[in-house]
């Protein structure tokens, strides 16, 4: 016997047939699934885990280290977290058959609008093993098959979850193809991958800026951007100090490597000859480079000089760039300029400064009084996510099961004519 | 004094800061510069009425005839059914600000999810100037601003209605620049609009397939493709005859021209001997040549024989090619082969049928015994439409406001962090 097809067309014939089956299932059917998934996952966590080792023994010989090693590796909890995900997913309201709309037309046609799954969803990802499953896991519960297409470093990861995930559905009764994970990890792959208008309904890039530069540039499929961040905090003049210096110091360095931490701090004109200094203090005990403008280093005076180029930059790192402004249209107009529509935060006492920014600011997500940390499928209850969406077509910020879903119309009439 | 700047940048920086104030206009701002805008064109309606006929007779001396050139003309009422569209959009809810989701975090935070404009929204069209008035009105009602671009042979028709439509603006004290129609019609113009990522949050080209290919493949903006049609009707074998009489007729010959008119017809096995002959007669009788697959040819020999192009093609036209299936699985079948998920009509007595042909369907309207003529935004309800989705992402089928927003999430927290 041949071993499967691993042509572009070979996946897609196999996703297409997975998701005619997927469409049609129950929310009990795919929660069986995704519980079995886990059940799975749980079975053949030694041989993950061992594969794992070789992914990242490989790529610590090809040279990678320090976050990127670690983000790889499925030990500090990540592979418990994988299997609670997809329990806590199984438990989630199905999004697939919910009506989101319906009338009566002038007629008397009864016009009723559904939610539906999208067909077949695909992934390209970098080297983070644990997307495997959680892509997999809210595909399949909203009833789509999923394309996986992830690093050449975690191959191995990748097809040993996959391999379980996939003896998970069959063991539940549903297709094994509706979870692939792609081999051929090449360039041309991703151009496959890309240009499968026949078979990919969606296409969510989760990676760097440039996997998104290069799927804007020669993706054809429908594609949901997972773009930048660039998350700013503005500290308003009524803020409590204190409050805002545990927000901007959880914004900044709980997970700085991440699209919703921030990355800069705006802070009101009034309140900066008190707060900068303390605010600058703390950052620097957790390790953090401050950058500012010449108003901020009036206060500061050994800031590092912030540049032009500081303000449209996303650091990913412990670096933080400081900025006074002139109250809130100043930071609104500044968030307007620099901003990439990810997250933005106030801190403030002032309900009316509270409303001001939340009607001036256009982005996926206005955070008021509330670290940017918290822009997550898994803090939203999503269980897990799909992307966070920093485009304003079809979804925008953290894609759950909803995001994964379309809808229809169904017109029920009993002859009816124009 | 120098005219206003006629480069895109110009156009989309006026756009942007219409844009800006449009996001925050009342429902009550809004509604009245709509009944502004239609009170305007009442106003000038003979001088737009002129231009409209020097538009057509230059259109007629390029050799412009037939249905091309009717489709331009406004009179026939379709000047009036620019004021009424006007009025019955400025009468319908308005979606923003609307919230569409909200809860509880685990931690206290309040999330919420609203309805916002999407910024500014860009129109390619052909030579229908009555989608200048329709089109601005949608934008504006749903807090959009509007860059339109319409045909060469409909340019004076689109100027003289904008002119109307920006004065209405003006007297309602919202921006002129709301509504603008981009005047260099040329190629080049048009592919700067679908690549003005720094203006346009969404574009729909409303034309033929040569217009949808060339944004496919040339727009790096936001799109959504008002696609083709090629509609099916499936006869099944418990349809009442009278009323699959009245629905093929009806859904092939109202309005041919147009993406919901049917194209082909699907009649189950069962029904064919004595559904077939009387079908083809009648629609012989409204001047539909009729073409039949082989079984077809069976009991109406006289038929054009079908070819395997036939199933793919959008007639447009007064053609209908027919085809005899086993059942609703049979229609399915081609359906998904051939269909554009545009729309699909079953007719049928069977409740059992009905459900079946609904579930198996992918399209974005499914029609249980009613025309397919219905997928529209004025028989939606929606007063008008931006277009017809025929794509699965953000919106799908008839576009009225809803379609020209986006959500955005706002957590409302006390000092959260993670």
């Amino acid at each position: 016997m041949s071993g499967p097809d691993s042509t572009m067309a070979g996946y897609g014939e196999r996703a297409r047939a997975a998701a005619r089956l997927l469409a049609s299932a129950t929310t009990a059917q795919k929660a069986a699934a995704l519980e079995a998934m886990a059940g799975a996952l749980d079975a053949a966590r030694s041989g993950i885990m061992a594969g794992n080792e070789e992914d990242c023994e490989q790529a610590r010989r090809e040279g990678v280290s320090g976050a990127l090693l670690e983000r790889q590796s499925l030990r500090l909890g990540r592979f418990d977290a994988m299997t609670a995900g997809l329990r806590k997913v199984a438990g989630l309201p199905d999004p697939v058959g919910v009506d989101t709309g319906g009338w009566r037309l002038y007629n008397g046609i009864r016009l009723q609008r559904t939610r539906v799954p999208l067909g077949v969803v695909a992934v390209i990802y970098e080297a983070r093993p644990n997307v495997t499953a959680d892509a997999a896991g809210l595909c399949v519960m909203s009833g789509n098959a999923a394309l996986l297409r992830g690093s050449s470093f975690t191959l191995r990861t990748n097809l040993a979850i996959a391999d379980a995930l996939r003896a998970g559905m069959e063991s539940a009764g549903l297709p094994r193809d509706s979870v692939q994970v792609i081999e051929d990890v090449s360039r041309r792959g991703a151009r496959d991958l890309m240009t499968a208008t026949a078979w990919v309904d969606l296409l969510v890039p989760r990676g760097g800026p440039g996997l998104v530069a290069a799927v804007l540039e020669e993706a054809t499929v429908p594609v949901v951007i997972d773009g930048a961040g660039n998350c700013h905090v503005y500290v308003d003049a009524s803020a409590d100090a204190e409050a805002a210096e545990a927000i901007v110091v959880n914004a900044k360095v709980q997970r700085p490597g991440v699209c919703n931490a921030a990355e800069k701090l705006l802070v009101h004109r009034d309140l900066a000859p008190t707060f900068l200094p303390r605010i600058v203090g703390v950052l620097r005990r957790h390790g953090v480079e401050v950058r500012g403008d010449d108003p901020a280093r009036a206060f500061v005076p050994d800031l590092v000089p912030a540049t032009e180029a500081d303000w449209d930059q996303e650091y990913l790192d412990l670096v933080m760039a400081v900025r006074v402004v002139d109250g809130i249209e100043g930071a609104l107009e500044h968030i307007a300029r620099h901003g990439t529509g990810h997250t933005e935060a106030i801190v403030t006492g002032d309900h009316a400064a509270a409303r001001r920014f939340v009607d001036g600011v256009d982005a996926a997500v206005t955070a008021v009084n509330a670290s940017t940390r918290f822009t997550d499928g898994g803090e939203f209850g999503f269980g897990a996510e799909i992307g966070i969406s920093t485009q304003k077509l079809h979804a925008r910020g953290p894609m759950g099961l909803e995001a994964l879903t379309t809808e229809r119309y169904v017109l029920w009439g009993d002859g009816q004519v124009r």
